[in-house]
Formats: structure tokens, sequence, C-alpha cells
């Protein structure tokens, strides 16, 4: 028997081979598509048929990609040829909310955001809010260590992870972590598993750490100014200040122009946005208006053109130019969203970079940054193919080879190549230049602690072997 | 020759065999004593010599233990019999600070407050805070994720570190992680190395974030409660109204008295010390002084006597209660603290357990909780030996036996038997109980990755094999 008969025999109708499943399952947010076409979905719903799946798949030695929403930025997740493809999007149930203990109890495809909104009634939230949140399930974010636009104030997903029950390659359950804010029982494996992206093993539930919702209400404070320079420098001295914003995004001008065009004047919230470099704050908890009316003091002294905005409509209006930045670019084409993180301090720098990149290829590079983090996000954006063919459009060599020379401008920077969409197969290539080989070779070895059969998620971080 | 031959040969006057820094080696601020005698001490003050020393040891398959300051608290990194061991005191340089990437880079022998005093200048602070900061190393605190007093809305120790390097078994450097608040790159070395307890590798720098001083005032409110029941209530409804303390610690009514009669009438700050317990409170940031107003309403809404106090010093005297626990108790004997941790929604049960042991077992058993976070230090006082022997004090069988107890009770609790102090060599034989088979299994594959050879710090966290 095939492995296929053999799923299908022990799992029944969860075991999909149409060709519609089989082709979306090979893409995902980046554009890209795999070659090829996997063996089988199975689209698991409980941790028994996780554990039969990769049992089998052990037994006959076939690839496991683990997927969720398919939201993925660097192509990690996308069924390979030959692979067996495990979606984990129908393990959706919301186990348990214990408010005292401010802990979540969920399965890895409940969606960010029906998290939140469960939260919600309890006065509690999950911190992890990448763009994608009303799309990405938790276990995605998870599987990624998923940014966002919060994580200067409020961490990165491994500070939100307290616990995960894990089925590893050969079928059997790890569980790992604590219930507890606190716990230095053994190695942190919680937090390897964190950003492993698929290749450790698959995370079947997740306890997770939520807050309570700040008291006080939040404010809004956004300005235009000349250029990415005075962006910048006020983002810098606010940070010099001790103002601690839970959002800070910067917009380059590139970006701000095509945003500009986007929304048109009715919804450009009164701030000029054809012209200079968009800076967004937002100031939340009860020192929350102190805090908004220095950062306002600090954006006009840098020649920001301010608006303030303490209820919540106009504090949306302002946060939608932000948000229009993807709908926007979208509009011209596929676009690939690059995630180079640099010390704070290099920010300017890292512009400077990537603007001199752009007028030398010609290529233009709109960029938005979550400025409190130093983390930017350089667009390309590449246009429909012309003959109206159907499919993912391919990413041109000359883009490639202008996102090379950003990565090893962050690098140089004392950046990272990817502040969090992942390493995936998109950036496989760069991943020993910026780990050097120690630290390669060593991440190799404990892939194999785990995976000894090298079945999970080959190809993503590591090349296949 | 000999492997001290060969050291001295090549490291010179850092290594040590004096009978007196032999003897000092063995033991560490838990007052467990290693027994037999390590076969030198090298005094290391750059990398090349924990690099050289790392080498030797591996060629000669000796046993490395790496200390600190030796203020551990479970045995971990005290000189066994045969061993070398490598003492990181003199490698105490700050190398930078960068206030506007707000990241410091530190050798591990820095003494926490000494880190936080150079910060200080900048506007500055390092968060982890374990009782120990003024005499605890910086590499220490990352090497058990120590804790502290003010996780709960600060994190552990392992979300103030962004990079390591870090000398490996066989004396090659791995570099860990990024100057970056984000960075997904690979999987998380920096968390893993994080609580491993020198079993791993020897950390010879660090890249800790630092955060800014919080703008506004801190504001003390403290209250004594009739009993736990009461104080545990207040915590557990200020966590409910979304209050979000920097510090909130309780102290039991065994403890309570201990202090109250060390501090007299004259240092009680105004409150009854001698009877019930005793909740403490620092709020801060912009909107300090609102919180706390809601943290003395929740106080006195349940029985409690209330002092608040917003300057410096009335603060600093309530908050002098606390730190009087440790003191006070030392009074009467050596102490052992050990260190549960619970969710905070069981602390209360918690509690009933160590009253319920010590009831039955005749032991008295003082205890302060990290109340934020659900952490528990039941102390256990050792009378000093009536023949005026020398030598650190041995726990009987039945303190083992009635700690052994509350370990089982912390976990059925769904705790950890230890927060913030880690396994060291006094945990070890419940750290199967708690990971489970195939954790423990694992874990141990992993340390094989790291050091094949066994040679770090055997017999903490794992019997020595």
């Amino acid at each position: 028997m095939t492995l296929v008969a053999r799923l299908q025999a022990e799992l029944g109708a969860i075991v999909s081979v149409e060709a519609a499943d089989l082709a979306a399952s090979r893409t995902d947010k980046s554009g890209w598509t795999a070659d090829g076409a996997p063996l089988a979905v199975v689209n698991a719903t409980t941790v028994e048929h996780v554990q039969c799946a990769l049992r089998l798949a052990s037994e006959f030695r076939v690839p496991v990609i683990t997927r969720g929403a398919g939201t993925g930025l660097a192509g990690g997740a996308c069924g390979t040829d030959g692979s067996l493809v495990l979606s984990l999007a129908g393990m959706n149930r919301i186990l348990e909310i214990r408010p005292q203990d401010e802990l979540a109890v969920v399965e890895p495809g409940v969606i960010n955001q029906h998290l939140n909104d469960a939260l919600a009634e309890h006065g509690l939230w999950f911190a992890p809010d990448p763009a994608s949140k009303a799309i990405s399930t938790v276990g995605g974010n998870i599987a990624t260590n998923a940014g966002g636009l919060l994580c200067a104030k409020y961490g990165v997903t491994r500070e939100a992870v307290l616990a995960l029950t894990v089925v590893l390659a050969d079928g059997t359950l790890l569980h790992t972590g604590h219930r507890t804010v606190k716990g230095v029982t053994g190695y942190d494996l919680t937090a390897l598993l964190t950003g492993s992206e698929g290749t450790l093993g698959v995370i079947v539930e997740a306890t997770v750490r939520v807050r309570a919702v700040p008291l006080g209400d939040t404010v809004t404070v956004a300005a235009v100014f000349p250029d990415v320079a005075a962006a910048a420098a006020a983002s810098a001295r606010i940070t010099a200040e001790r103002l601690r914003p839970a959002v800070m995004e910067l917009i380059d001008p590139v970006a701000l122009a095509i945003v500009g065009r986007y929304l048109g004047p009715e919804r450009s919230a009164g701030l000029p946005l054809g012209r200079g470099a968009f800076l967004l704050v937002q100031t939340d908890g009860e020192g929350a208006a102190i805090e908004a009316e220095r950062v306002a003091a600090v954006m006009r002294d840098e020649r920001g053109e301010v608006r303030v905005s303490s209820d919540q409509e106009s504090g949306d209006r302002l946060l939608a130019i932000r948000r229009a930045m993807h709908p926007a670019l979208e509009q011209h084409g596929t676009v690939l969203i690059e995630d180079v993180s640099v010390p704070r301090s290099r920010m300017k720098e890292m512009f400077d970079v990537i603007a001199e990149i752009s007028a030398r290829t010609g290529i233009a590079i709109p960029v938005v940054a979550h400025a409190g983090d130093g983390n930017l996000h350089p667009n390309f954006v590449i246009p429909a193919d012309p003959s109206g063919a159907e499919g993912a459009a391919i990413v041109p060599d000359n883009i490639w080879a202008a996102a090379d020379e950003m990565f090893r401008a962050a690098l140089m920077l004392g950046g990272t190549l990817t502040g969090e969409h992942g390493v995936g197969v998109l950036k496989r290539r760069w991943l020993r230049d910026e780990l050097g080989d120690t630290s390669f070779d060593l991440q190799r070895r404990l892939k194999a602690v785990f995976d000894p059969l090298g079945i999970l998620n080959p190809g993503t971080m590591f090349a296949a072997s």
C-alpha cells in the first residue's frame, strides 16, 4: 500500500487528493509557489490525526509540510513535490480562557483575531499583532515567532507563549513549558520551538499568555515630515525622551506618495500625504494623553505637520493611513515584502542604503518601518504579467539582486535579514551568511535530534538534503 | 603532563590550586557544598582564557564547572571533586552602552547592580532584578534565567537577552542572536542557552536589552490583612481589575511575625507587622498615582490596614519590610529558600498546602511570594550546629521530605518546582517528574549536541553519567 492509501484507510475523508486542494497548498502570501505537486493534504482536526500522519510519514520517509492559513511571507509552508501537506486550519478551537491566570489554551488553527475577539469579553488581549492578524493562525504566529506593530512595547510572539504540545516526527507527544509566568525546569524548549518554522515538530496546542487591556485611552499622533531624515530623527528623540509608545510606524516618501494617491484627499485625515515622510505613534495606558502631548511636541520640533486624536474614530482614520499601505501597493502588482531589521540607531542609514539601491537600479522600493524596533519592510512590486497568464508572479532576478544587496547592508549595520517573517525557502540561501558556520552547523545538528529522518519541512530554513 | 600543569603552562598565574580558593569554589548561597575538591580554579579575564581552559578540559575529559559570584541557590555552580572550576568573576567589564538602541554589551562577571549604576546615568535600567542583584552577576542571571520582583510586568531575564557569545565545550566560539529587538533567522539559541545552567556552553559576552526608566513617580502601597486568604484575594482582585503593578509581594503570617520581631515597632512603617499577612504593591509610570489609588481601594475593601507612600523615603520604608525577610530568617540559622511557582489562581491553595505540611510535620515554613506571578518562596531555617562545628549546614532528611511534598503539590496544581532559582544539583531528582520522559530524554540529547563529551557542569540538571 502507498502512503496515501494507508492514510485514507486510517484517516478517511480528511485526506484529500483533489487537484484544487493540492494546488492551493503549494503557495502562500509571499507569491511563491512550490514546483510539482504534493501527494495529499491531511485536514487534521484532532491531535490523533496529526500523530497518525506523522507516524506514517516517518514510516514512508515522506516530507511533511505543516500549514495553517497559508499567510506566510517566506514560502515556508508550501506543499512541495511529493510531500504530505498537514493542514491544521481545522484545529481551531479555543480550549480555555483563564482570566485570573492571564492565559488561554488554543488549538493551532485559531485565527489570531478570533482569539482576540473571545478575549475581549474578559478585558484581555493576545499581544502578538502581525499585520495578518485577521487571517493568520496563532499556530503560524508561533511557528514564525511573528512580530507586528506592538513589539517594542509588548514583545514578540515568543514572549506570549507559555507552553506547547507538539507532535514529534515519529508521532510521539512532547509537552513543553508551564502555565506560569516563571519556570526554569530544564531547557526552554518552548522558546526553541517558537520560530522553528515547522522544522522541529508540529504544534497541536499552545498555552499563550494574555494581557489585561490597558486602562485609559489610546491616543494617536501622526505627522508628515519633509523627509525620512526628519521623521527618523523624531522617532529617535521619542525613544531618547523615554516615551514608550505602543505603536511607532514610519512610512518613507516613495510609499507615502503611493498611499496618498490610493486614499485620495478625503481619506487623508487632513494630512498632506502626497509628499514627505509619515510617522504614526500610539500611546496607551493611564499616562497616554501626557505621553502623546510630548510626542507631538517632539514631532513639531522636528518640523512635522502634526495631528493628534484621542477619540477612537479620528485615531482610526490616522491608523488607516498606515493600514492602507499594502492594499495601495497591491493595486500595482504582486508585492514582495522584505523584512530587514537593524539596531534603531542605524535605521536612517538603512533607509539611505535602500534609496541608493533604488536610484542605481531603477527599481522603486517603497518602505514602511516599525520604527520602535528598527524593523523595515522594503517592498518590491512586481507588475502583473502583461500576457495575462495565470499563476503566481515570478520574482525577477534583478529584484533578488537588489534584495541581496539590502540583506548584506542590514548585516553590515548589525542587523538581520528577517525581523519577523522567517527564513522559509525564500531566504534560505542567506542563512549561513548571517549565522556563521558554527551556529549553522550546530542548528542542523539540533534539528537532527528532533527530526532524525529529516522529514519535517525540508527545504525551509535549510536546503533539503 | 597533567591538566593542571598544562593549564599553568598556558595560562600562568590565573590558575589557582590554593586550598582556600578550591574550598571557596565548592559552595554557593544555597548552603550546599560539593564533596571532595576540584583540581584547580581558572580565574579567566579574557575570552581566550576560557577557550584555552575548555580546549584542555576537552582533551583531558575533565568536568568544567563555570562560576560567577557564587550566589546560586540550587548548588549548580559548585566545584565538584576532580573538576576544573572556571571563574568568570574577573570578566567584569561593561563593553558598550547604546542608549538609542537600548542595549548594553557586558562581560558575564559584571554585577547586576553595577550595570544598573552605569545605566542610570543614561536614564536606563536592566530589568531583571533577582533579590541577589547587589551581589549576583549578569552572566549568572542569564545562566539561571533569573526572576525577581518585577517579572509579571517586566519579564524574566530571557526577555532581556538579545545576543550571546558562548565558548562551546571544545573551545570554539558561538555567536547567537541579534542587536535588534526582532530577529527570526534560525533557531532561538539565545533563549535555549538562557537558563541552561552552564550545561551547554560558557557565556563570555552578553548583549542585553535595557529599558528607559519609566517616567513619573513610583508609588508604594502596603497593607496588613487578617490572613493569607484576604491578602491573596486582594492580589487576585488587583489583577482582575487590570491594574499592572511593577511589584506585588505577599508575606504570610509565619514569615511576617519573624520580620516584625526583627524590625521592631520603630521600623514597621506604622503597620501592625506582628500578626496577619502583608501585601506590598508598587506602581510606576505616568499613571502610577491613579493605579495606586485603585490598589489601595481594593486592599481596604479586602479588610487591609493600608499605608500609601508616594515619596521615595516612605516608599523605601515599606519596601524595607519585604527586604528584611531574608536577614530576619538568617538570624535563626541557615536558610534554604524553596521556589515553587503555580498559576496565580492556585496560589491560595499552595499556601494552604504549605500550612498543612508545616502543621503536620512541625516544621515552620515562613513563605514570601511574588504574588504577581504565583512564585512562592517557602523557607526552611536550619539551626546552626549546636556543637559549633564549621562548614555548611546539612539539610536534614525531614526537610527534604517536606520539600518533596511541596514540589509534588505544586506540580499537581499545574505549577513548577522551580520558578527562578534553577534545578542545579538540589532539584535534579525531581526533574524527570516534572518534564516527563519524552522531554527529559530529548533534553539530554540536545545537551549531547552541545557537549558530546559531557564535560560541562555534569551533575547539574542531569545526573553525571
